[in-house]
């Protein structure tokens, strides 16, 4: 995969709007909108709609979590028929630990819906973020249903990308172009989530529509590996809320052969360039991290397998101390070291580099002092990458992770009251 | 186990004064000494000895971490033999990730105290906590180890926890006392260690001294079983140091009937004293957590197995969601139960209760929001416990933490530099 350009948490708006100027942030026959419904808060967008002019191939992935929000229930059941038409998102209330009531209250929203834009209900996904244990009022969702479909236009995606956010600080929307079978395709993603850390006022949630033309479960796949490579990459020791969805939509406007197989060319072409904007999404994500202030990667190499090298990086970009560590700009190796001592995989301390960037700080686990104020300049940048060989094997693995700052307390201490 | 007394974070320093007046804080046989050694910094206490007038039983457990410091390597050979006489402890340094120089450092320390105290050098156990990565300097031992073992008396057990501390605030020291075999048996136990949070700066570190009569295989047998319930339960995620260390060292002074069997009666008395010791000094290391203003109990019962609930507790207690939550003083339960959800373990969510202390905030999955207020005052107390029930079967466990406040951040993003 190419490098794909980083947002750092400081700059992650103007990359969004450099990209907005290159490329319209429209797919052909998918419409948007969104309005402010005062769900929670007034005056806010918190009220989106995607919708595609046909029905479209649709491929999901849900939490994980042994709790399901209510949209997560219904949603994981319909995504099963590998159809969808359009998607209602809500903020500030995230309709999890709602029992039966919350989830007649996310049927009738998809109902209400379909009933709006006059096709089927099942054809309907709902989504929802916000605080967990507090029921939606359904007239919200009644009372705006009409003026949201009303409103919607081929170029409204950013209002829904802002009418998803919580504690996030910007929109985040990504769009790739290719072309398969000489046919010019789209794919337009949108994000929302504030760090990488699970808080249930910053679920996950990410839509993603294109104009390709593919089958459900060709897509289902597709959508499977790209976010095994990017939101999972993301997340933190298992970490998931639970609301966490990513849906992805195609309705086949673009007018291509049908991609039937990931593994044919045309079909690893579009797996790229999806995989690319999952992965900038996800890096959008990290760097929006709540009181996040660096873009941190850890890359494990060396390792005697995969899961090995996963585990350890993860471990590291997890771990509160090397977080407060870069937030303090400070290339405190040991707490490195000890991350991967209790990471639960078995290594030799004693043959282990760590580089900051390319500016190695400990050779054969023993420390390079003489390094130290060029590492030291490396994390003060608002990105790089703790480079850690465990000279083992020949696996790598990359976490993405952010530092660990006052800001971080602060939003996280006084965010519900 | 009869309730422990609980030291608060604000009130800590008042438990231990009080002890301290009730109970006199020596064991018969032992004595102990510290010195400003200037390991790191001068005018400051770094460097401690407890030695024991004559050959002790010995037991130890050690960090658990694939990167063992050289102490602990060391540690772990002569402990095998299961007897001791004395134990040097510095702090400021760790001497981990130091290669074959460290190793041979700790070896030298044990001949230096050794050669001083007129006893065989496999009978001297050293113990370091500090900084990752960098060497002691021989020289700071080497002038201040005649000094030391001058020094020593049967009351400074107090400095020597002095001696200890790190980012520690107030030197932690337990006591107590029974009877064996109509003997009075005395148990004293120094710990260090500035949180639940595994930092490479804050080492947990425990030595227990004590006058009574064991065998050493009864000895390690009782010290794990009482590891195992009191600072096994206080990390946080398998969190470890790589400098982790409880010894116990048992000198046959008071002339009880030799305890061998540790299922034995008078074998499990002196077992409930030392569990009841080591959850107090656990219980002290949490309420003097970096930044901690709270020590908060999380109790999860109703679980299928022991195993599941301790993990449900340990993610729970683990969450920085939670943690800030319970900084913020707010009863965001919602935050609980999606820890809960990712914890790994299967139960239904719609039948989970969640109390603070004894106001339920959740029934069968829903919030009660009319006891919101209420919830909100048990939050308010420096100590409270979170109460979950799964109802899913009969096991229970309890984790212990503390909150996660502004004052973690800038006690870790600032230590070293």
């Amino acid at each position: 995969m190419p490098p794909v350009p980083v947002a750092a948490a400081r700059n992650i708006k103007s990359v969004a709007e450099s990209l907005n100027k290159k490329m319209k942030l429209s797919v052909k026959g998918f419409k948007a909108a969104a309005v402010k419904a005062g769900i929670r808060q007034r005056e806010r967008l918190d009220l989106g709609l995607i919708y595609s002019e046909v029905p479209a191939s649709a491929a999901g992935v849900f939490t994980t979590s042994v709790v399901k929000a209510a949209p997560v229930v219904l949603g994981r059941e319909k995504i099963k028929k590998g159809r969808a038409q359009a998607i209602v998102v809500n903020s500030s209330i995230a309709n999890a630990c709602t029992g039966t009531e919350g989830l007649e209250k996310a049927r009738a929203v998809a109902r209400l819906a379909a009933a709006n834009l006059n096709i089927p209900p099942d054809l309907v996904q709902v989504s929802s973020t916000g605080v967990i244990g507090e029921q939606l009022d359904f007239a919200c969702f009644n009372d705006n249903m009409a003026g949201l479909v009303a409103g919607m236009g081929a170029e409204n995606f950013s209002l829904v990308a802002k009418a998803m956010m919580t504690t996030d600080t910007v929109e985040k929307i990504s769009v790739r172009q290719l072309e398969i079978s000489d046919r010019k395709v789209k794919i337009l993603g949108l994000a929302k989530g504030a760090g990488m850390i699970m808080p249930n006022m910053a679920t996950m949630l990410c839509f993603v529509v294109t104009d390709a033309n593919i089958t459900p479960e060709c897509l289902q796949l597709m959508l499977e590996k790209g976010v095994e490579q990017s939101f999972n990459r993301i997340t933190v020791d298992g970490d998931t809320s639970t609301n966490d969805t990513v849906l992805l939509l195609a309705n086949a406007m673009a007018g291509n052969k049908q991609l039937k197989k990931p593994d044919r060319q045309e079909a690893k072409k579009f797996q790229q360039s999806l995989d690319e904007l999952l992965k900038e999404l996800a890096l959008k994500i990290v760097a929006d991290g709540e009181g996040a202030t660096k873009l941190v990667t850890v890359r494990v190499r060396g390792a005697g397998n995969r899961r090995d090298a996963e585990r350890a990086a993860r471990t590291v970009a997890n771990s509160p101390l090397v977080k407060t560590a870069c937030y303090g700009e400070d290339p405190n190796w040991g707490r490195i070291i000890a991350a991967l001592g209790r990471s639960g995989i078995n290594f030799n301390p004693e043959q282990v580099d760590i580089l900051f960037d390319e500016v190695q700080m400990v050779r054969d686990g023993l420390g390079l002092a003489e390094n130290e104020n060029q590492a030291a300049e490396v994390l003060r940048q608002n990105e790089f990458t703790i480079n850690i060989d465990l000279k083992d094997g020949s696996a790598a693995e990359e976490i993405y992770t952010c530092d660990f700052s006052n800001d971080y307390i602060k939003i996280n201490a006084d965010y519900r009251t």
